[in-house]
This record gives C-alpha cells, structure tokens and sequence, in this order.
C-alpha cells in the first residue's frame, strides 16, 4: 500500500509541474508538442527539416531530450534555431520539472511554438505529462507494422501520428496499409502523416499541420 | 530520502528474484540470456532464426517479453520450439519475479539454453536484473551511429553486441565504423557481430557463440 501512495505523490508532482508549465504557456499563447519514438527512429533529423524550411516563417525553439550527451542538441545549434539540451541522466523519459526550468530560460515572448524531442523510447515518456499540448508519435518504417498494438499507450494519446523513414519502403518488407490499420485500431481519427526527412516527401503536410495548431485550454 | 529508501526496497525484491533464479537455473546447467533492444531492431526475427537453424542441435526455449500482445510468441509458436509470452501490462521492462515464475513452468530437465527478448526499449530493461547470465546489447543499422553514446547503460553492462539489419546498409547513410568506435568507446572488449535475419550474413558467428555459452558463477 505504501508504495502505490508514493508513486501517486510522485506523479502528482510531475502533474503540478505540467500545469505551471500550461499555464505559463498559455500566458506566452505559445504551443508545446511533445514528440515521441524510438531511438533512431528520426525526430531530431525531422527537426533538422523544420528548422531548414521553417526559421524564417515560424517562431520556435526546440528542447532536445537526452540520457546522455549534447549531440542532437549540437545538431539543430548549426541550424541557428533556439534549442536547450535537457539531460536526464539515466532516466528513459522527461518529467515536468525539468521541462519546465527549461522553458523558463527561453525568451518566451519572442515564440509560437516549443517542440520537446523526448527520450528515445516508445514506452515510458508516454506515461508522463510534461505540459504539452499534443503529443506527436513517430514510427520509423523500419520498426515493424506491429508496433502500436504492441506499444498502445502513445498511440492512443497521440495528437498526431508520423510514420518516418518512407523512403527505405522498397527495401523493407512492411505493409504500410496494415500498419495503419493497426493505428486506426487504437486512434481513429488523430491525423497520420507518411514523411521521409531524407526525400523530403511528406514533411511539407505535416509542418504545415504543425504551423496550424492552435492554443486550446 | 523516503522515496530513495522505496526505490531501494523495490530493486531488492527484485533482486532477490533474479538471485533465486540463478540458483534454479545454475541448479539444471542452464544459460540464460537477456536479449534487450529498441522496438523494431530485429530481436524476434533473429529468434526466428535461431528456431530454424538450430532447432534441432540445441535445446533451448524462449520467454517473450510484451507490454501488450501475444503476437511475437505465436510468431516463435509456428516454429515449434518452446516458448512462453510475458505480458508486462503497460511495463517497460521485464521484472524477475515474472521471469522467475515463466521458468518454473518450463520443463528445464530438457534445456541447455533460455533467451529472453525483453520489451522492446533501449533503456530501462538494462536496469533490471533477471537473473540472466548476459545480456545481448541489439542495435539496428537504421538507429544510427550515435545510439550507443546517448544509451551507454545497456552497452556497457552487454556481454555481445549486435548490430543488425546489415542488409540495409547500401540504402542508409550509416557509418559502421563510427558506430563501432563508438561502442568501443562504451565496451572494449565484448564481442560485436554485425548480422541481418533477412539475408542471413552474419547470424552463423552469432548463433555459434551463444550455443557456446557456458554456465559461469
């Protein structure tokens, strides 16, 4: 009994910090996503695509994720964006706190929009509310068509859903049409965008849903 | 400090579990490895492999570990060979106790070797002790040559490293040098093999050093 109400004392933190952090954003009308997927599966070279077509027509800045390192940080830097490194030191996901300190450091009244690059991991960063506004999952095409009946929960709450890495289809085996059914199995109607950082195909759709969201709360 | 002093309590059961474990494994002469790697990498396709080829020369079972899904276990099922599925429901590790208790179900008389493929995530799973022998760190080439650096636990605490899905190496820009020195930068002396279940290079060495494995405590 004991450790069940510790862990609710926990989380009731995480979520303490989550609301300030809406708040706060709310104060700025800035929107925060929360983008989640495997390690490898390519979010930060689909922010190194949005920094590259968007810098000059979207205000944003981008909080990178990590265990260890500064690298993907060090990444989206050459690309003149405004980016901070948030390291958890071993933790496998974000927790509000430290999203939140960090968001405190931006020049807020100068954004629109703030994108978390979580830990690699499909599972965990899901469980925990960093204040965003929508969660964005991302599935490389690579990983197997199986994946969000298997890994449900961020599936579920996605905003969003991007299935990456579309250029290597005709290497891989991958039923992209049974993949997305399993998504429609578990989110009916969050929109799904197919895209390749590499060709560039489908990233115009998908920054262009990105650039359109709005404050809700 | 009380919630260090939780955390504590919680590792020790845990740990207690995976001491029990080794016992009754060490007890039958039993090998157990801890297959850990990113959702996607492979790990169920090279068991499947494994099935086929060694089937008939080495007595192994396998223990699946999901959050969610018994898919990867009717998977191995088609292959007749023995095999449990461990549902974590919403985990994102595997505990010893379940393993634990998935064992004493096996008829371990008749065994040699147990591999457990853990939830698919390049974390957490590297925290938990199960009781294993050695963990298998698995890397595939679509993850890029980074991945080591930014996940060190997993790659430090493996006992051999595998980098998988080699057959896509002529679509990706990936270094595999790079990514070699960077898991040497982590592990210096582990043994690393380079391998695809699709084309079959490479799982041979593998497959020849996990059946070579023996018991050591």
């Amino acid at each position: 009994m004991r450790q069940i109400k510790i862990y609710q004392d926990l989380m009731g933190e995480n979520d303490r910090w989550a609301r300030e952090t809406r708040e706060l954003l709310a104060g700025h009308g800035i929107v925060m996503a929360n983008l989640i997927g495997s390690p490898g599966c390519g979010k930060t070279a689909l922010l190194e695509q949005l920094a590259d077509r968007l810098h000059q027509t979207l205000r944003f800045a981008v909080l990178e994720g990590d265990i260890e390192t500064a690298n993907d940080a060090r990444r989206l830097a050459r690309k003149n964006i405004l980016v901070s490194q948030l390291l958890t030191k071993g933790s496998c996901h974000l927790e509000a706190k430290l999203v939140h300190h960090a968001l405190r450091d931006l020049p807020l009244a100068e954004l629109d929009l703030v994108v978390v690059e979580n830990v690699g991991n499909l599972v965990c960063p899901a469980e925990f509310d960093i204040g965003e506004q929508v969660k964005i999952a991302m599935l490389s095409v690579t990983e197997g068509e199986d994946k969000p009946l298997k890994y449900p929960l961020l599936f579920r709450e996605a905003g969003a859903v991007l299935l990456s890495k579309t250029d290597l289809l005709p290497h891989l085996s991958f039923d992209i049409d049974a993949c997305v059914a399993n998504i429609r199995k578990i989110n009916v109607d969050s929109p799904l965008f197919q895209l390749s950082s590499t060709s560039g195909a489908g990233v115009t759709d998908f920054f262009a849903w990105l650039s359109n969201l709005r404050l809700t709360s």
